[in-house]
């Protein structure tokens, strides 16, 4: 066995770097690491915490990071900068906050970037999560942006999500938060002592009110993260989700339904690579041309482009 | 040709719903009547608005095909609503505030929901533009909400993208923003009667500095979309901006890239299907839960799978 990955399972943090590196750039070599740790995975506890922009969720990512260390446990932070596409997760002001606990050596962080539109981000942050989970954290948190499709498959990987809402934002925030609300195990109201927190948990009572029948209410929770306040009850309530998620039998699912979710996603990209492989870039320069001259559709130029692919 | 197509290029509006619900629906019948309908579209300019949670944006999509009308010219609307993978769409406040224009006979309102991981929307956003566009609107906007991997490639399919912010949020949301600025080519500041609207405006300004020496600065814009303020000047700066791209050669190779982009995302679709045909679900599950036990990574579990695609 490589040294590196004897390293990496003696606890060596440099070892965990690289190898996160390699597993995040998707190399043949991150892959044949990850072959080899993945195994060691599926005792961490997966964390999402996710909220608009100016929810305070990184701040909340650090605050209930610094509870888990006062536990005595271990905590890895994979923090998802969608921006990034553009701009190489450049902007990243709440995050310096939690320059703070990387000097712990019981809290490791990792920013990661956005992905092309055809890449897609959400393989790669489940490797780097697996690595971290094999490296023996007690718990993983995949701190995100916002609503959309990446926010969806994250949900996915995580198995106890979190949704930071805060007071004094507009209606339609409330509106979208009632398409995201399904993905969220607890409901955090931070900035609490902002004025508007009481509406706003009675707005997100009645919210929840839509919820399926049957279904697990989540509960709500305030705290004021930059004051570290209220973190004991929430890593109280992470850890009831994670009991309930264990006796009911849905953590065993879950792991099903991610990993079907994880094997297809990165099927898909392999196939991708293929057409990529199977045809010059003058052919597909070529078919482009056809559709963008409006000759061809791009459902007919799709269809020939992926009947060249051979395996 | 089928008597549909003949009703749809005759301008029937009842024919162009019937064949939109055919497209986004994504059968085999409707990738045929997109194969037809292709080679007349390409005439229309296709803008895109987006901003977060509250921006007004809907209201603005709405504000903004007024002033077209008032110009004589039709508008096409598809408001993308990216919370529905949960809710099917349930939840559009502000969209009903756009059924006057549902009544005016030159402007056509689509909604759509947004897909399941794997399918992704963007596709078929595409393919509902393109038969707008068909169909001989002056202007097709698509309305989105907030960041994200779908934002990324809706913005691909507009030509001109106009970003609306809203004065009196957090500081966050300028800051992530400074990822989605870059596809913006006309910033817009709604709600500009509102306190910070102009200290808004000189932070979107600081903003702008950051873009890449040489690249086209857009315009901000203030406006007041629920009383229909600035869509004058806003129409006016979406017609500069189309004639930028021609005249610059832009256009021609946007129409290049969205093209290429389209394909191979539709080739990408016609691969995971060929996955799902060639592998029996016992044979998947069975690799699903060898991955969920730990016991062979995502990675190797994907390339097993994908080695069973032939053409």
């Amino acid at each position: 066995m490589d040294d590196l990955v004897q390293r990496f399972l003696a606890g060596d943090r440099r070892a965990l770097a690289r190898i996160i590196s390699r597993v995040e750039n998707e190399t043949a070599e991150g892959r044949e690491y990850l072959r080899q740790l993945f195994p060691h995975s599926g005792k961490t506890h997966i964390l999402g915490i996710t909220g608009g922009a100016g929810s305070g969720k990184s701040t909340l990512t650090g605050a209930l990071a610094g509870e888990y260390r006062k536990r005595g446990m271990t905590v890895g932070i994979v923090a998802v900068d969608p921006s990034s596409p553009f701009t190489k997760g450049a902007i990243l002001g709440d995050r310096i906050r939690m320059q703070d606990l990387a000097l712990d050596p019981g809290v490791y962080v990792r920013s990661m970037a956005g992905r092309g539109a055809l890449g897609g981000l959400a393989p790669a942050i489940a490797d780097v999560v697996a690595v971290m989970d094999a490296f023996g954290f007690d718990v993983v948190i995949i701190e995100t942006i916002g609503a959309g499709q990446d926010e969806v498959e994250i949900a996915g990987t995580a198995m106890t999500t979190i949704l930071v809402n805060n007071p004094g934002t507009g209606d339609d925030i409330q509106a979208l938060k009632a398409g995201i609300i399904e993905i969220a195990d607890i409901l955090v109201v931070n900035k609490a002592d902002h004025p508007g927190a009481d509406v706003l948990v009675s707005q997100l009572q009645a919210l929840l009110t839509l919820s399926p029948a049957g279904s697990r209410r989540p509960p709500i929770l305030k705290t004021i993260a930059t004051k570290g306040e209220g973190m004991d009850k929430l890593a109280d309530a992470v850890a009831a989700h994670h009991e309930y998620l264990e006796s009911s039998g849905v953590l065993a699912s879950h792991r099903e339904e991610d990993a079907r979710h994880q094997v297809l996603a990165i099927a898909r990209q392999i196939l991708l690579e293929r057409i990529r492989q199977s045809t010059s870039e003058e052919a597909l320069a070529g078919l482009v041309h056809r559709v963008a001259s409006r000759e061809l559709d791009p459902h007919s130029a799709a269809e020939e482009l992926a009947s060249g692919v051979s395996h």
